[in-house]
């Protein structure tokens, strides 16, 4: 058995967005000399998600704004009593368990085994500082 | 390491609907000669879950209606953004997310190692198209 | 390739509660002589969930208030058509399915290959009775 074992790391902008790593991850495939298997790619961080879905900017939009119904961002500890401990980060612990915090890919003839849309994100919801991805592959 | 990939593929007559795949996992197994490993289960379609939950007619109408209440239908540009492209499925992009792409299941003396109740569903949030699903047994 | 599987059974108290697991699984990573490999940790009943986020007491608070806003415990049939069953745990369904069935985890070095503030919760939502956790590591 092969294992390969990387680190991403981003500082995103933004308080929320999303950045396409599937190149990175498709590097780190290349890397592991891995042919048939599973990769993992998980956020390290509780308030970062790894998700598959569409790069599609209106898509990305739409994710935001219903995030943001789903979990608005409110720094008062009224709202989050998380925030009483001083982040004001509540929100994102939130949005995160919605979009998941980490996808498992086949590993097909040395590639990733993706249908035709599928491309995989780091979704950043309390951003401006930095934050690791991990990506492990195992198989033969 | 013994690996085993089989694609299944799955056109649904309604746009909202889940299917029980499990006997067709259960075969994949088999075939697969795996004894102690993990099988991967995931949708290949970014409008469309795999999941683990009951088979229970009455849940699966709750879920149609919960889901529909946290991102509605609606193939105007105005709620979705997404549909400016053309499409008409910018629900089905945010329904995915709640139900999630993949499952991982422990397979252990060869059989998938589930409590009592567990079943494996193709959720499908855009039908009347082929899609697929890809299984992925890897193990020993 | 290694395995190693283990089986964890928890009585919660409260019908909604979350426990902090990390440590049983840390003691089946150790156990199984694994170095590099994956940890799949998952539920093994459909009413509960096992994710990973921070083990703060403020954040829970806040996911139960969460979780009984997106989908609240009613034993009635009228809101859940799965209450009809004579089960009144419908909304746990739902609940499950916000927070996720399973994490999977990188083994690397022998230990769970985790970010700063990761640790692994046990979610309980239709607590009062024993129920299982399955613990699966695979690797070299």
């Amino acid at each position: 058995m092969k294992s390969h074992t990387t680190y991403l790391t981003f500082k995103v902008a933004e308080r929320m967005d999303f950045l396409n790593i599937t190149p990175q991850v498709e590097k780190a495939v290349r890397e592991s000399g891995v042919s048939e298997g599973l990769c993992l790619v998980n956020a390290m961080h509780i308030t970062a998600s790894v998700f598959i879905n569409d790069d599609e900017p209106g898509l990305h939009q739409d994710y935001r704004k219903w995030l943001e119904w789903l979990a608005p961002f409110d720094p008062s500890p009224e709202r989050y009593r998380h925030n009483r401990t001083g982040e004001d980060n509540g929100d994102a612990h939130h949005k995160r368990q919605v979009m998941g915090r980490e996808v498992v890919v086949a590993v097909t003839d040395g590639r990733l085994d993706f249908g035709p849309w599928e491309q995989i994100f780091y979704g950043e919801f309390d951003g401006k500082r930095p934050k690791r991805v991990l990506i492990k592959i195992i198989g033969e």
